[in-house]
């Protein structure tokens, strides 16, 4: 039985999603980061760097931050989504590291310099949407000779990434333009798995 | 035999690291990207985000970008630096997550406001040097309680997060107040291997 502290964000769908397609029971612990829930002692206890998600998996005693390493966690301990070996097995780390020191920092400065800045910084404002956009091509580019985004195999490569294409109307980015990867997210986005975790996820606004 | 594309980066520095801990034999390729050497026709054949570092692993046939990816694949290929299982794995992998989506965009970004920007913005300025603080501060008192970043043993974990605080100087970044994570450093810094690998980066300036 796991446990996973989220909301609807681009971070908290990725565990979300892979505990759906792994098929293990969870259960949903929202924290209302609209409200700051994110940082009130009992969730810092949690993770004191105040982000969602945070796994607890009960029969290993285990509470896990980043949603990346939550991935692997439950890629490696389920033995799904996550090549033994090789090439391919590298290619996954290789997204992962890429969506985590790349894409998720420009979608995330690129909404904030967009919406949420208090007064205008056109500079920053222009740096992380050009970013973004740039991220944006090189997936597209990677798609258009490969089904999924570390090669043959739906991986936990493509979880990662989909989580801020779920919420890239925050980041102001489209998908137009790029078919390679408007096909990949209408793929992932047809998955039951993907569906459920959503929907969940959804719920809790 | 591995090549290493690299210059005197953040980045860089942490496969040269790697590989002087596993002793493996390297050959270090220098990509000037105070020049732009890393947005030509060559480079981007071989990884077209044009960033360094790349490692070439010929025994395998392998061209890898990304540094946390390429610790990831060095350290599962030797078994050495990443414990094989548990809550100790966990750990290493969180603190990857952690610098490469939190640490290094904070310091990168507090960097190019504070030195680079062609004109200020002082929000985004203030933005980036809050939060290159706040994370440091973390570390530190991650370190308060362990002696190494993902807990007893010295790791990958600790080679990612070094390469920005041997450049912190560029972020704005000082260790003074922060007393664990200076100890961590100079313990760091003391390592044969990692002197070996930043006095060969340091000679391509």
């Amino acid at each position: 039985m796991y446990e996973l502290y989220a909301f609807a964000t681009p971070n908290s769908i990725k565990p979300a999603i892979m505990l759906e397609e792994i098929q293990q029971a969870w259960q949903l612990r929202p924290v209302n980061v609209r409200q700051g829930e994110q940082k009130q002692q009992d969730f810092l206890a949690l993770n004191p760097n105040a982000k969602v998600p945070v796994l607890v998996d009960h029969s290993n005693d285990m509470t896990l931050s980043e949603s990346a390493a939550i991935l692997v966690y439950l890629a490696e301990k389920h033995q799904r989504l996550l090549p033994a070996a090789g090439a391919p097995r590298a290619r996954v780390f290789e997204q992962l590291f890429f969506h985590a020191s790349a894409v998720s920092p420009a979608f995330g400065q690129a909404g904030f310099f967009n919406r949420l800045a208090s007064e205008p910084q056109p500079l920053a404002q222009q740096r992380f949407n050009t970013e973004a956009a740039r991220v944006t091509g090189l997936l597209d580019n990677l798609l258009a000779t490969q089904p999924f985004l570390a090669g043959e195999a739906y991986s936990i490569a493509d979880i990662a990434h989909y989580g801020w294409f779920w919420r890239r109307e925050f980041a102001g980015v489209s998908l137009d333009g790029l078919p390679h990867l408007a096909r990949w997210f209408d793929t992932l986005s047809a998955r039951p798995a993907v569906q459920r975790a959503t929907e969940k996820l959804n719920a809790v606004i």
